[in-house]
C-alpha cells in the first residue's frame, strides 16, 4: 500500500519552525561525511514553455526510507495565472524498494527544506548580531528565506530588491501585515547591500546583480538563486575574493552554482576543495573567522533535504493518521 | 487535481496486444530523429540490499505531457516473499509542468513497454518465418517477452534456460496452460541456442552466457537483461562479429548496454555508430539483408518508452473514467 498524502494534509504536518533545523542539518552532515548515494541531478529542459523539471534522490546509510523528487519550474505559468512551482515526493523503502508514500506537495516541501538550508548557513556563517538582511527577489524564496531567517537571528530591517520595484513594494505590504520588521523597497543594489549583515539572493537571474566592490565588511551571503548551469546572482570575484566560500555539496555547486562562473572564468580552479555546509555544521570553527569575514553560502539544493523532509512529513502523517492508502 | 490510478486500474487499462506496437514504435522513432529531451538515467544504488531505483524521463517535441518514471529493483526481495520489482509514473503537463497523474503500476507498465520493444526488434530484425525461440531466464520479462514476440512472429517452439533448471520447469508449467506451444528446458546455453530463430536475454547476469560460435546462422538476438555497466549477458565478440547491432539508444547502450562491454574490451571504438531501432523502424531497410544475417537488438530501456506508455494509461482511464482525483 502506498501511503498518498495531499497538499492540504503536508502543509497540515509541515510548518515553519525550529524543529526543522536539526532534521535539515543531519542530513548535510550525513552527505559531508560521505554516508549517502546521492547521483546527479536528472534535468529534463522544455524551452519552448521556459520549463524545467529538476529529479533529485539520495539515500542516507542507515535510513529505512528515501526520497526520489520532482521539482518544476515553469516560468511561463504567471501569464496563465498560476504558480511557477510544481512537483511531489516519492518515499520509497530502503531494504524493498516498495513505494512507501507519493507527497503531491506541489513543490512546498522543496521550498520549505530550501529555507531551512537558508536559515542554517546563516546561523553558522553570518555574524550572531546580525540584523538588517537584503534579499534579492520577491518571490516565494524571498519570502520564505525571511521567514527561516528570523528562527535564527533577530531580524530588525529588511530591505529588498526586485527587477520590478513594484513586486518589491507588494513583497513588502504582505510581509508587514506578519513580521515587525523595517521594510524598505530600492531600485539598486549597491544601496541595498550598503549596511546589510546577512544578503539573501533568490532570483533565476542570469547575470551578476552584485558586484565584490559593494559588500560591507562581515557580510554573510546566502545564494540560493543559482540552482542551473547558466543561473548566476553574485559576480564571481565575490567567490574568488570572500573569506569563506561554502557549498552545500561541491559536486554540484561546481556544475550549477555561483562556484561555476568563477571555474569559467578560471578565478578558482576545479580541484580547490572547499569545506561544505555539512563540515561547518560538524565543526563551526571552520567557518567564520571575525566579524569582518565576508562569508558565501551557494546553495544549489540536495538530495539528502528532501529524502530529510519526505521522512519527516511522514512520519508526521502517520501519527496524524492522514493521507489514503492505495493499492 | 492529480489523478491517482492504482495497480489494478492500470492493469485494466493496458493489456498486451497490438495496439501498443505501434505506440511505443513512434516513440523510438522521435528519438531516433532528435526529437525528444531525454537526459541521462538517474540511479540511486543501495548495496546493502541489493537494489537500485532508476529514473527515466523524455519530453517527445509536441506532446502535450511527458513522463518520469521511477523503476525500483531489489533482488534480495524474493527471500521476504516479495516481487523485485516496483515503481511508478508520473505524468506532468509538458507547458506547465503540473503533475497531471500518478501511476501507482509497481513495474507493471516499465515491464509491458519492455517486452513490446522486444516484440518490435524482432518484427524488424527476425527472419518473418521465425517459429523457434530460445529464451536466456525464466522470470517476469522471460515470460512477457514471450508474449509479445508472439505478436509478431509464428512461435512453435519454445527453449528455455534457467541458472536453475527448476525455474525454467516452473515457467513452462506455468505457461503451457496459456500457450499452445512446444516447451522445452536446457541445462546448457549451447544446446538452447542451436536451431533457435530468436534468443532472448533477461538476466542481470554479470558474465556472458552466450558465445559467437554457438550461434546458428540467421539468429535474431534481443538483449534486454542489461541496463547497468557491469551487467552483460552476450559474449562481446557477438557485438564486434554480428552483421547487425541495433541499440535502443546508443548514447545508453555505450554505458549500460552489451555494447559497453564490446567497447571495454576495445573490440568496437565509442566513436563507431550504428543505426538505433527508431532508425530501422522508420526505414526497415536498413537492417537486415540476407536470412543468413546474425543480428542484435541491445535495449537498455528509454525515457521515450515510459512517456509513451503512461500517456497511453492515462489517456484510456480518462475514458474509462478510472482513478481518484486529489487536490
Amino acid at each position: 500500500m502506498t501511503l498518498i498524502l495531499n497538499s492540504n494534509e503536508i502543509k497540515h504536518c509541515v510548518q515553519f519552525n525550529k524543529d526543522l533545523i536539526p532534521i535539515i542539518e543531519d542530513a548535510f552532515k550525513s552527505l559531508s561525511l560521505g554516508k549517502t548515494v546521492m547521483p546527479p541531478i536528472l534535468r529534463v529542459d522544455i524551452e519552448k514553455y521556459h520549463g524545467e523539471s529538476d529529479v533529485k534522490a539520495a539515500y542516507v546509510e542507515g535510513l529505512d526510507s528515501f526520497a526520489v523528487k520532482v521539482a518544476s519550474g515553469f516560468f511561463n505559468n504567471s501569464k496563465l495565472g498560476l504558480p511557477s512551482s510544481n512537483g511531489l515526493m516519492i518515499l520509497l523503502d530502503s531494504q524493498t524498494g516498495i513505494i512507501k508514500s507519493v507527497l503531491l506537495d506541489k513543490g512546498y516541501l522543496t521550498d520549505v527544506r530550501t529555507a531551512i538550508a537558508g536559515a542554517i548557513a546563516s546561523k553558522y556563517l553570518s555574524n550572531p548580531e546580525s540584523s538588517t538582511v537584503a534579499i534579492i527577489g520577491a518571490g516565494i524564496q524571498a519570502r520564505m528565506q525571511l521567514e527561516a531567517l528570523s528562527l535564527v537571528r533577530d531580524i530588525k530591517n529588511v530591505k529588498v530588491w526586485s527587477r520590478d520595484i513594484n513586486k518589491a513594494n507588494e513583497y513588502i505590504q504582505t510581509l508587514k501585515k506578519i513580521y515587525d520588521f523595517n521594510f524598505q523597497a530600492f531600485d539598486n543594489t549597491n544601496d541595498l547591500v550598503k549596511d546589510a549583515d546577512i544578503l539573501i539572493t533568490t532570483t533565476p537571474s542570469k547575470n551578476p546583480l552584485i558586484k565584490f566592490a559593494s559588500l560591507p565588511k562581515g557580510i554573510h551571503i546566502t545564494a540560493m538563486g543559482s540552482d542551473a548551469e547558466e543561473k548566476n546572482e553574485l559576480d564571481p570575484e565575490i567567490i574568488k575574493n570572500c573569506d569563506i566560500y561554502v557549498p552545500d555539496n561541491q559536486a554540484q555547486t561546481t556544475i550549477l552554482g555561483e562556484l561555476n562562473h568563477a571555474i569559467k572564468k578560471n578565478l578558482i580552479t576545479k580541484e580547490t576543495l572547499f569545506y561544505d555546509l555539512g563540515k561547518i555544521i560538524l565543526n563551526p570553527e571552520l567557518g567564520r573567522k571575525s566579524n569582518n569575514d565576508i562569508t558565501v553560502a551557494d546553495l544549489t539544493g540536495t538530495g539528502v533535504q528532501d529524502t530529510a523532509i519526505a521522512r519527516y512529513t511522514y512520519s508526521i502523517a502517520k501519527n496524524k493518521n492522514l493521507g489514503m492508502n492505495v493499492e
